[in-house]
């Protein structure tokens, strides 16, 4: 295991420490015999004192290293699209939940792995400050409020994402659209509903608060949102739903309520789960590549841990939208 | 991290070995003061030594073990079920997919943690061969062959769920039952369908077999198969799906044929996923508790790890008939 939360030092570190040239480090990192069986052994001896990882072979290092991954609950399909990612990374992941135990900071400083990716809109200032303190490498994906510069974030354009589903409902004709996002705090739910404000906007409409609704991104949330959205004077011909799991709830309440969708109710989700594919019919949505945002996490915490700083400290990668079965023009 | 292929003593052997009696070791071991200085040294030395881990708090120490948890691949919402069920064992888990590398066995062997948790039905005896060798300590989840009597084993009972899902059928008065299994090399899926020939057989019909299909336990397995089978000049009007994705392929496939779930045909999986809670309707299915397996995985294998072996080489845990909206009384 290679545990680090000091830097480690560069080649051209290693080769003035050892009173060579980089090139002749070069040359005996890379196992070149021209080099004298004396400054090969001392460049060595330096290598492994620092536990050099040649940038070409970071990514095998990267096998050997040892991470927590830390979930706020592994109660959602979501985990494994992350988890997928992260591992094909190429670092081993110790997976865990926030929600098992109290005192999981405390547990992960304590552990004392190479560095931690964090899948959470969720993460206190005092677990972050907590973590900060032990030095431990981290990577946060997903966060709720964006952490400080010095804690690097990973997460997908939500309120692009927001604006695609709406103008997709647009362009089908609707115009009383409503919303379900998630919890009011996260800030991928705000940046989502930002997003379907603009789009309505820009087509020279409002968004009525009576049609702006927070769930709780799972099933439940969706589905309560839902059955007071359709059950209103004048109900949404669509509802853009902020999370599959929401999606579906919002599907089921339409089912209950009578309605067809698309027919009756057009219905978009956000995340593109296997489940919206599995839906029946197959669920409109925006997809969050989920598992190259694990990938990335995992790598930019493997850059960490071998001590090279992220270009950015926060990233955010493409949604798009995957129009199936869920959307059709307004009946009305 | 405490890693043991060999077995650990028990507190007898350590009282003997220290020249002691079974409850003066007992006292050393919990603290008591009314031992002598010198007898407490000794015993408290060899329990160290054998890194005795008391039987009470096994699962506190469970909380230091790093094991692996290796799937056949990360690709369905099934593996979150399961590694939320390890993760509350107290174990620590690396998790990884053998579809991420050939040679993941050996990796295993070179990673040398405590021990290994395998959720697969396609372990080769090679791959077993070489991990028994290594000596490292393994408890497989869901094994298609049942491996060797030395290689504890977690299952659900497959049977019995497969009977109790065609007797509900027969029950709500469908005759023309159809099932669609997985590989059909798997046991799990063998003992499914073996179940469903049985409620057949005991309502005094006989299974067809144009009504037995081979799916992949995917989505899209399932979809197919029902499309062969709705396609039947006499077709099925109740189909067990053996997996809660091929029942959500088998109800699309339904729904592209203008059929209603469950008016003209009914569905049942086999799981219960979250996603069965979602659909819409939500699926009857058969329960397969995962979590509950995953946690007695962990535990076995702490158990394993500490030195005791497990009282039985094969657990199987009840699967329960979970009565949702996607089963009715048959039209015709």
């Amino acid at each position: 295991m290679t545990r680090s939360g000091s830097r480690r030092p560069t080649l051209a570190a290693i080769a003035q420490a050892a009173g060579v040239s980089l090139p002749t480090a070069s040359k005996v990192l890379n196992g070149k015999d021209d080099v004298s069986a004396e400054t090969r052994a001392r460049v060595r001896r330096l290598l492994e004192e620092h536990e050099y990882i040649p940038v070409g072979t970071r990514r095998a290092a990267a096998g050997q290293v040892v991470i927590d991954l830390v979930f706020t609950a592994l109660d959602s399909p979501w985990a494994v699209e992350i988890i997928r990612g992260v591992v094909d990374s190429g670092v081993q992941a110790v997976v865990s939940a926030m929600a098992h135990r109290k005192d999981w900071a405390q547990t992960l400083v304590r552990a004392r792995r190479a560095g931690a990716v964090l899948v959470t809109s969720e993460l206190s200032k005092a677990d972050l400050r907590l973590l900060e303190r032990a030095r431990l490498p981290l990577v946060v994906l997903d966060p709720a409020d964006l952490p400080s510069p010095d804690v690097p974030s990973v997460g997908a354009t939500n309120w692009a994402g927001g604006l695609a589903a709406t103008e997709h409902l647009l362009e089908l004709g609707h115009r009383r659209i409503a919303v379900i996002g998630g919890p009011p705090g996260f800030l991928c739910s705000k940046a989502r509903i930002d997003g379907y404000r603009t789009a309505l906007e820009r087509a020279g409409g409002t968004a009525h608060p009576e049609l702006i609704r927070h769930g709780d991104f799972h099933h439940e949330g969706g589905y309560r949102a839902a059955v007071e959205l359709l059950d209103l004077p004048d109900p949404p011909t669509a509802i853009f739903a902020g999370s599959d799991e929401q999606a579906l709830g919002a599907i089921e309440a339409a089912r209950r309520a009578g309605l067809t969708v698309p027919r009756e109710v057009s219905v978009v989700g956000f995340d593109d789960l296997p489940v919206a594919r599995w839906s029946s019919p197959p669920l409109t949505t925006i997809r969050q590549p989920l598992d190259e945002m694990g990938r990335l996490a995992g790598r930019l915490l493997a850059d960490l841990i071998a001590g090279t700083p992220p270009r950015s400290h926060r990233i955010e990668l493409a949604t798009e939208l995957i129009v199936r079965s869920t959307t059709a023009p307004p009946a009305r």
